[in-house]
């Protein structure tokens, strides 16, 4: 007889960095940003208009799109906005990757990268890093269907020289290239600039990390005209209305602080190179990292150990059971009151 | 040469109805609710801690969840919510209609279904309704990739009796059939109470209407825990956190005030019967709207040019140029004094 579970889509579904939610908790573990969003954020909320509420937002999110377009100099037609870059990177899956050609992507890398593609029933391969964990430019010149690696990478942290991005954009004038900025502000160089010269790279960043507002959902793509146009129908086509009231309005009021958002990364900045130097004096490895987690291996205590000493704890790190990468843990930049507890934990179990 | 415009996944997307903003407008155009949220949403906009918006939202939105389903009676698990009722449904079309066989739905519905079916690549068959606008279950029983029909139906506002719903579901054990209950709380039977014998049915509803919540983006569906965790992993495939801090607190408040849920409903139905009484008087025909839209067509003037004379005098109806309903005009039930503001024009312009 026929059964309705015969037409099912059937996925592997991604899983999340768990979500802790102790009074006494360390949360270092999905890369959030130890401080809360710009001022003007809690402004807004404080002024919302509920009676508003019963209409629909701004399909266009005009007010968030032209906050963003003048903050980095381009055009608002130029600027996709989703509910956070999670959903701005599979409407660009959808939108793009729509060849019999594998798309490329790292091996070490978001893996959201390889769930998207399996749900969209998109062939891929992955490129190996090098031993380093280096992206090498040339493994993406083979065909392709599209390209999407992050700059910096994560959860390496290391980032790639702005020649080396240029080289993968230039050489795939076939194929979307989508570099993922998540964590691009907190010291590497932007892909934005290229745009000038490549109608077929697209930069995604988020409000999740460097603009401290993962509760808000908020991830955006800036790309020539025609490739951000062709997004914006495919997006009109699942959903008109992504984005909600509160977002649109609060978006715009964090964006529009660059004073605070410069000022919030530098701490972030000064506080991941002060802990990763002591990280070393306790025996650890580390990447050269450039965003605002730290990845790091110690040299005679497996990760999986140290992950699990620190749960029992109440310090939530993230450790990823992958081939290659069993031995790291990656840990987000807290405050300095945080990663001192950290620290002193690890102090204590290493008998350092 | 290579192009990536050659990957590009072309699509016709669907166009929303304009959200214009005069001061002195009168909107009837886009089914929003004339009042507001109940009091409890302003009350979460002005605690919120904004500190918070820095950590990611819970990802399953249990809040949310579970006042939804101590509302409706049912287990958590068998809920799923999304970015309103469009993204429940188009994660609904990616997670069950994956066969060869078309999918159906009325020839005259919400006419974002054909967009989803063209996008997701979903082969479909529109139905036709009656003459009188009514939807036949028989025509629902030939073999098909599942089935999808709002109830009550929009445009027309005309409600299926519970058992022509039930012989739908009954006859399509291969199928998923999903019913789009968006305005089902002014006055239709839900068919939630069919869960309890059909593990095929999906019942899919929005806080947009009946809870004046268009704004906030918040939408549900409700179906056997199987079919659930199916839409589950779909969406966890695409985006784990969809729903903001914001949607997760305002929209428990919400669904937590049911005396206040029950008397905006009330007040809606009055309204319309008002108004619909008033509209025959000046020489409109209607169909027996269950909604908080009216469907009417004057029997001397063209649908097409009362919409143009109210759209002058800021006053927004919908008018679809659209076979069989275009000379029908769509109109929002407003407060009874934005009605008095429509009657009022028309009687000017109909010297009555």
């Amino acid at each position: 007889m026929a059964d309705w579970r015969d037409n099912v889509r059937r996925v592997v579904p991604y899983v999340a960095g768990e979500q802790p939610n102790w009074p006494d908790m360390v949360k270092l573990n999905t890369n959030e940003n130890p401080y809360p969003p710009a001022p003007g954020a809690a402004e807004v909320l404080k002024n919302m208009n509920t009676e508003q509420m019963r209409l629909y937002p701004d399909p266009t999110a005009g007010d968030l799109v032209k906050a963003i377009a003048a903050y980095y100099g381009v055009d608002p037609e130029q600027v996709f906005v989703g509910v956070g870059s999670d959903d701005v990177i599979a409407m660009a899956f959808m939108t793009f990757f729509n060849s019999d050609k594998p798309i490329l992507f790292p091996d070490i890398s978001y893996s959201f990268y390889e769930v998207w593609a399996d749900c969209f029933r998109i062939p891929y391969r992955q490129v190996p890093l090098d031993a380093d964990f280096k992206l090498q430019p040339a493994d993406y010149s083979a065909e392709n269907g599209g390209i999407i690696f992050p700059n910096p990478n994560a959860p390496t942290g290391i980032a790639l020289e702005p020649d080396a991005v240029e080289s993968i954009v230039r050489s795939n004038p076939g194929s979307v290239v989508i570099v993922d900025e998540a964590y691009v502000d907190f010291g590497t160089a932007s892909a934005l600039p290229l745009l000038e010269k490549y109608d077929n790279l697209l930069v995604v960043q988020t409000f999740s990390k460097s603009r401290s507002m993962a509760g808000m959902r908020i991830g955006f793509a800036i790309g020539s005209r025609e490739l951000i146009a062709c997004m914006q129908d495919v997006k009109y086509s699942v959903n008109s209305y992504t984005m909600n009231r509160p977002s649109i309005l609060m978006g715009k009021a964090v964006m529009e602080d660059e004073a605070y958002f410069r000022e919030t990364c530098k701490k972030i900045i000064q506080t991941r190179e002060w802990a990763k130097e002591e990280l070393e004096k306790l025996g650890f490895t580390l990447t050269d990292s450039k965003t605002n987690f730290l990845f790091a291996s110690h040299r005679s205590v497996p990760a999986k150990k140290l992950f699990q000493m620190l749960r029992e704890k109440h310090i939530f790190v993230r450790y990823f059971d992958r081939p290659r990468i069993d031995n790291y843990l990656r840990i987000t930049i807290g405050t300095k009151e945080e990663m001192e507890i950290l620290l002193a934990a690890l102090r204590t179990y290493l008998n350092k």
